[in-house]
């Protein structure tokens, strides 16, 4: 029996009507042929150790504050700490400023030691403007650049990529390269780096390494917003490692601080005509806990007319119909779904499922243990939720799905690929699914995005 | 609507002939004057701070091992750490032996200093055997008792009472008082100890203090097994408070290492024929997690052959009809239920409603997201689900119910009181709620439990 009350069918149909890009849900069966699913080797070119003495590796950088004035800089020294200063400034040729970082750090885990760990925080940036920026010393000094977004503006242009579950494979290669041709400008990642957890205990610290050279091609360039996946957690108490995200959070960090969160593994910026929201799937979230009442104050804080675009990315999908990980996020789901309704979320982006699928606009929320009432209908004011958790790691594409395709499902195919989400102004926003071995104009999953605020504004 | 399915009805009623203790749901109309929801004064004499300079207050012990073998003794030293050993044997005019505590620590919290946190493990020691105890030194030196609990088998009689959400009020006193009198030999305790943090920030510190005096009167004498409850969490951001358990993890300890467990707020013990599982309901427990993989390695070493008997500790109920905190652990239900129920755990206690509910055997893990399947159903295997966070704390009863009583709810009543779990074999136990203002000899509901393991190996 696939629905219990017909009379969501009726009414479903009436307010499908009212929603954008209504799929009746499309199962792609489209299957090319991909890269084997196992890491490049460590002596691949993608993971080559810049010259010169202790120079600066693995650079990446992420925002540094709550508007886009501020990027974290962080990068490793393989020999000693060196310089933990950046040098910066808006001409190539002369660097006008130089930021100190915090102090220089390393790590072990089993019989690995990291290199020394450097994070620099590089503020009072001006709005819209290409920096350059040197790290190292000597002949081994690296340079960089990257650009500030504009300033915070309902009606600010914006293209942001989405990359979910990425490892270092030659699909993970190929959807770097695919993405760097794409122009966007800001990586939301939903987590899931390195899948170094997935070799040996001896060879783990290395594979976080390795990761983040081949990564740095881009994310030197550009700011990836981070969260955690289920392969930061790391908890392997057969060698004695039990403390969560131990080595992520010694590599990555991020802004926290300046939207009220109490720890690097949820917190929220805005950028350009976005406000953006990042949890963590496998932290406490249930109310009385740090994550639940940040996120409530911070849902409070959006100001839709400043920031008209609500994100919310977390790891393990909300709604998902693919075999993998099925109905593994329940237990956030009914703790935070309510709010992403109310709160007229654009859109959700996780990851955790190696493959690609979009929901319509639905909502499962009036569900109270007696009434029955548990299965998602069509919702105007509910977010679509995207699972690109495709990026291409060695684990491989999650290729069985649900048969047949649930109605809340839009579009889902199994390759692998990553997504743009290009903000026109206030109301329009372009969004795209690539799949990785598409010549660069074919966008296998195209959705005109009306922004849920100014939208539902209207018809109101 | 109130069932979905018509077949559940004929389906349960059949069920329900198989089920001990069939109630058609009591809603008890029983209502009696209480104290005042206030906590007592901090001069009142429950209080009093032990005479002698430095004497060793707020003893409180907990089972240090995993079969019930060992002790874990906590004190507290106001003035200077003094000595950190205890004295102990089996006769009360000398101590034969002597075990050597870990570093004395203490906290700041907000503008509160703490004194001197002792912890001392006494292990190896007899089962079935009353010990005597000294903490302190010279004229300060105190001194106390505790017995050891039978060995570990399957048929060892063993009484365990139930506390939760106890507070520091006259009512915590009253219900304090009439457990004492139960003649139970342990306490299950189910988290929100003190209440603390609902006294202004520069009187929380004392308020754990006096709590810890004022139940030291049974935690001095017998074990206690604590889980945290929400009031546990101090998440503070506005007076920079924000490490969930601080103050709560200074002062109580748990056996956790014993059963491989990584944090003290998750772990299980056995004590006579009893496995009992402790969890946290405010620490991730979704896959991927250490609680839930631990959980998981921890059902699998449960043998009912040698600890029939299978119990599990919460704070935050599965199963409340009350409208206080109405399906807040919906998110905790979907990960764990179905292994309640694979598992067949006997009881599942917890806290967090400030009222008492008993529930039938039922469970509620048939759902696929489109089916519909969402109601709880009658399950011969399922746990009965006990809500006892009717310890007399300051916030009162919580005495709204929903109305109509759901199905799965088999008694409930907005009294203060405790419970007693008597377990006569491995095949039955007699279970009983005491509603504080009765007189010993009544008990306000009353359940003979047949073991889940064996009865229902007898009916396979």
């Amino acid at each position: 029996m696939k629905f219990m009350i017909p009379e969501f069918l009726v009414f479903g149909c009436v307010l499908l009507s009212l929603i954008d890009n209504v799929y009746s849900g499309i199962t792609s069966s489209f299957i090319r042929s991909e890269f084997p699913a196992v890491d490049m080797p460590l002596d691949h070119e993608v993971f080559a150790i810049p010259s010169g003495y202790n120079a600066p590796q693995q650079v990446h950088i992420t925002q540094g504050d709550y508007d886009g004035k501020a990027v974290i800089i962080m990068w490793v020294t393989p020999s000693e700490p060196g310089s933990n200063h950046v040098k910066y400034g808006t001409s190539k040729k002369k660097y006008d400023f130089t930021a100190h970082g915090s102090t220089v750090k390393n790590y072990t885990f089993y019989n690995y030691k990291s290199g020394f760990l450097h994070s620099c925080l590089v503020k009072d940036l001006e709005y819209n403007t290409k920096y350059y920026y040197q790290i190292g010393e000597g002949n081994s000094a690296r340079s960089f650049w990257f650009k500030t977004p504009p300033k915070i503006d309902p009606n600010a242009y914006y293209k942001f990529g989405i990359i979910g579950d990425l490892g270092q494979t030659f699909n993970s290669l190929s959807t770097l390269e695919h993405y760097i041709e794409s122009g966007a400008e800001t990586v939301l990642f939903v987590g899931d780096l390195s899948y170094s957890d997935e070799h040996e205990f001896d060879e783990m610290g290395e594979r976080w390494d390795s990761y983040a050279r081949f990564v740095e091609r881009n994310a030197a360039y550009q700011p990836w917003l981070w969260i955690v996946g289920n392969h930061e957690v790391e908890y392997l108490p057969e060698i004695n490692e039990v403390e969560p995200f131990r080595e992520y959070l010694n590599r990555y960090t991020t802004p926290y601080t300046a939207s009220g969160s109490s720890s690097p593994l949820w917190y929220a910026v805005r950028r350009a005509s976005a406000h953006i929201i990042f949890l963590s799937s496998y932290s406490p979230y249930v109310k009385y806990t740090p994550q639940y009442e940040w996120l409530l104050a911070e849902f409070k804080k959006v100001d839709r007319k400043k920031t008209p675009w609500l994100f919310v990315l977390m790891h393990s999908p909300l709604y998902n119909s693919n075999s993998a990980h099925y109905m593994e996020a329940e237990s956030m789901r009914v703790v935070f779904e309510s709010w992403f309704v109310q709160y007229k979320v654009d859109l959700v982006f996780a990851g955790h499922v190696h493959a690609y699928e979009r929901s319509h606009r639905i909502s499962n929320i009036r569900y109270n243990i007696s009434n029955g009432l548990s299965s998602p209908i069509p919702d105007e004011s509910a977010p679509m939720y995207i699972t690109i958790g495709d990026g291409g790691n060695l684990e491989g594409l999650a290729s069985s799905y649900n048969d047949p395709q649930p109605d809340y499902s839009a579009f889902r195919e199994a390759s692998y690929g990553h997504s743009t989400l290009e903000i026109m102004n206030k109301t329009h926003a372009f969004y795209h699914w690539n799949r990785n071995d598409d010549g660069k104009k074919v966008k296998t999953d195209s959705v005109v995005l009306h922004n849920q605020y100014w939208k539902l504004m209207d018809t109101e």
